[in-house]
């Protein structure tokens, strides 16, 4: 971890909290798709890949989703309070475009 | 590699021919997933870690994708050639319904 | 447009400003929907009706991201401004949910 | 429905058997899409819109993977038995990266 990191967001995200949660779950995922490339090399079917393709794509969701509520709730509103009054309605508009434009690219 | 797994399915997969490929990519997930782990270990900005979450759904997309084309011109078809007269609707029709719920699965 | 309804929600939604516009896109889809069915009626190609299905796909996403981003700029940001300081909390985090809920059943 | 279309694919599609429940199909999908935009003309509330957009997702994903099915085992198939033997490959390798394609386009 960077000193810049830590100064730029200090202990201040929405996952913070939960940190060796997500931690846990994306090693989880790391594994799974280890277990992919073991089943490539070890010849499986592969409508048997694809199922596990499929879990995949489904526990990153779920990531996703805990991010994104966790940030909504952390940092988007965070920003609503935190700002000064003239600044306010730009810096929420810009949390929140950039908030939507996350959740575009997850819906692809 | 088991040997009852070689003398199932003895290198007849529709990816046989790309396997190393399709390792190399799935190698280069896993990357991409403990690298994502790392970012939220290191307090990285939520949104910077969904646009890594997003980037992997499109690459297990690409190596989805792949593998259905693949699977389709060789087991599906290769079930339409094989499979003797009386047996053949039935088996490509139950060849056509396996990858269609993979499919589908992957839609989710 | 019944009494009660306006009497729930006067006006406030995170779209009501560009309402015309969300009923002209939705305008637009229906027909494109129609388009397709006509596709069915007319025996066209399975491809190139798959093909507007997609187009049909994407349009919606579209409109989706836009309430998300106006329910996120004016329902959660205004819930966080507008409850008392006991309840806040509270109703700020269900509103998160309900707005994290609403966005995971869009990416399915 | 145009004499040309008749000539170019006539009854030969794999959806042709079951033409009318995805005209019925369509038709109610055509009607979630016009209540739809009925609930931002009443102002509905953000959240509902969006679930019954989820819903229209979710009814598209069904029509599209029906004909993926009945495309793979009418067209697909069909071009791997139709074909002469010189061109066979080819005309199965093209049909079955059209396929993949128009998926792809389905999983964004």
């Amino acid at each position: 971890m960077s000193d810049t990191q830590v100064h730029e967001h200090p202990q201040s995200h929405g996952y913070s909290a939960n940190k060796e949660a997500y931690q846990r779950r994306l090693k989880r995922i790391e594994g799974q798709v280890r277990g992919i490339a073991r089943m490539v090399e070890e010849d499986k079917y592969c409508i048997d890949i694809l199922t596990q393709i499929a879990a995949v794509n489904k526990a990153l969701h779920a990531v996703s989703l805990g991010l994104v509520e966790e940030h909504l709730g952390h940092c988007v509103v965070g920003a609503a309070e935190a700002a000064t009054d003239e600044l306010r309605d730009e810096q929420v508009t810009a949390k929140v475009k950039e908030a939507t434009d996350a959740i575009g690219r997850l819906l692809r």
